[in-house]
């Protein structure tokens, strides 16, 4: 640790944690994530938390992973599964690692997607995830990212950094993309079952999030419900309504349909996680299916063959702003410092995106200001 | 209700009851879809039900509301907020009515969207719904439709038809639009907090209405759940997950994500109602937003204009397949008779396709399927 808080590299800067070995195409994604996000960004260091030979191994193996290895290659247990970096990759990183912006720091063992969180909790204090949350605890790097297990990263995140007071549970959050008027929903699957009050920490915790990090006076907030004309709910959302109605610190306009998120009407949406979770995957779906159909439209003739060559780079650029598959990076919010989820099976244009929201959130002091701003809420 | 049972034009044919007040746009919308449907399906006879001074306005009204009334108008007790029907609808209505295939049925009551359930239940038993209800209950209709108050028609349907047994509540159910390999999902909306044993009743009715509704042996039947590596959802779907296992009568395929919905692994699919009703409206409002973008894309230039002109009418094709508008009409399943639920926004063209799901739904006898195979797997 000591050689870390002495790298004069990092001081001015903003320093994230990379959980390196999460994900689904770890470790390969996360190191050129992390590379693109080190070029993208000046004021960005980056501790890349991992299996230090693994690591390293991306550096020396060459592509064909059938090549007798070289003789400068540090002994790894196990080739690892995806190729290792393109030559200017290496490039690019032995160069960041010299300047001391890029640190690998060992991690011995990794929390597979299949451990259950309370076994990673118990088990796995040596993980590259327990690793990076605990480089942020110690005031080394200011925040953290993993794509891996999110229960996992959930349980690890309140042991090892604690919750805001006042809070009970993390949440997740995202920001969901829309051309104008986009919000915050949260919660997205850190919790099911949330009661009233729960629900009602979402709203102050979602409300001084969306303050901060966008700078919105007094965001709206509301609460997802069933349609107005339906049994209007669950008894754990109209009593969290009630007692929202009740907080003078924010703006509480009152119940939203699942059909409103994306007219503008509010900038944090709180609902339970289960809910969350299920409606952004649906909605993830709905994208996904028109895309497929839009381009499958245009394989019929020959002229429609035509019209699409015409056409598809019109809807790239729609996709680009509204594909959540860019906007990837949901927030752990709650915790006593900053935690950022990446999509398991993001690849590495994605999960910089994620490492961006994280030094986003570092360099706005989010969790100070969600301490600072509860303080006068709560208590 | 001796004129209708005596009518013969309703023998050999099926009959739907018509909610003709209810919806936003009722009675004109109503009485447009009915003459829709009339004209598609030879076997189709309607009961409009509601206001009748109002229902014959729209025969006699003229088109200008500022023009005086003519001398061969009825009284009525208001001028309604449509307009009345375009000529050549006027000498359809007249020409069904006198075949009588098309029969107005008197109500002296509305179910106002605004009103609660239970008072709708206590109060308005006089109502356009309630007498639909009642219609059906006394075999006079096969099935109703209705695009007005949803909780009340849930609560005016349990108490006028009753319950299938060994099911605790009706469901709403609809198949979501897809492609290739569309799914019904259940609950949309009708309870929220549902327990164990209704997400199972759910399967179980979802299973047979699949079956006799799409001639689909053994449907898959799923729950949906939070991602595989999260806390994988709450104690109900965990124990409704534990019974569906253990039921040999029916094809249950385990749990699957939101984001599964429009990826053919099952077709039906177990929700609580709060989160059906949620994914739902989301997943519309995604599919709103990105038609809203795409066609926002060709405003841009000249060139983007001309381009849009050749491909806007591709477009519409797919929107026709897979906009939810287009496929109004969600089925209320569990009642001992076939009631189906359009949205209350519908215009004719909506709602005239809830009638013909009702239509289809009687014709194929789906209360008789359900009661019949419930035995089996229940008792």
């Amino acid at each position: 640790m000591s050689l870390l808080t002495t790298n004069t590299a990092l001081v001015g800067r903003v320093t994230v944690a990379v959980d390196a070995m999460g994900g689904d195409f770890a470790p390969q994604a996360t190191v050129i994530a992390a590379l693109e996000s080190l070029k993208r960004n000046e004021a960005l260091s980056i501790i890349l938390v991992g299996d230090q030979s693994k690591l390293e191994a991306l550096l020396y193996l060459n592509f064909d992973k059938n090549t007798p290895l070289s003789g400068d290659m540090p002994i790894v247990s196990e080739v690892p599964d995806n190729p290792p970096l393109a030559p200017h990759l290496k490039t690019l990183f032995t160069a960041y690692k010299e300047s001391g912006r890029l640190i690998i720091h060992h991690a011995p063992d990794v929390v597979l997607m299949s451990d259950r969180p309370s076994r990673a909790l118990r088990r796995k204090q040596n993980s590259s995830m327990a690793i990076a949350l605990q480089l942020v605890k110690d005031g080394v790097a200011g925040g953290c990212v993993s794509a891996g297990n999110t229960g996992a990263l959930m349980l690890l995140g309140r042991s090892i950094l604690g919750m805001c007071p006042g809070i009970d549970r993390p949440a997740i959050t995202k920001k969901l993309p829309a051309p104008k008027g986009s919000c915050y929903v949260l919660d997205l699957g850190a919790n099911v079952d949330s009661t009233a009050e729960h629900l009602y920490q979402f709203g102050l915790m979602g409300s001084i999030l969306v303050e901060t990090l966008e700078g919105i006076d007094k965001p709206r907030v509301a609460l997802i419900n069933v349609g107005e004309e339906e049994i209007k709910g669950s008894e754990q959302v109209r009593l969290a309504s009630s007692m929202l109605v009740e907080c003078d610190g924010i703006n509480y306009v009152g119940y939203i349909e699942g059909s409103d998120l994306f007219n503008d009407v509010a900038d944090v949406v709180v609902c339970d996680g289960f809910v969350g979770n299920i409606a952004l995957k649906t909605g993830e779906g709905v994208a996904k299916l028109l895309y497929q159909s839009l381009f499958r439209i245009f394989e019929a003739h020959w002229y429609t063959r035509i019209l699409g060559k015409l056409v598809i780079p019109l809807f790239r650029r729609l996709l680009k702003k509204i594909d959540p598959a860019k906007h990837n990076g949901a927030l752990f919010i709650g915790l006593q410092g900053v935690v950022v989820k990446s999509h398991g099976n993001a690849d590495a244009e994605a999960f910089s995106c994620a490492i961006d929201q994280a030094f986003n959130e570092v360099e706005r002091k989010v969790p100070d200001m969600i301490n600072s701003r509860l303080d006068e809420l709560l208590f």
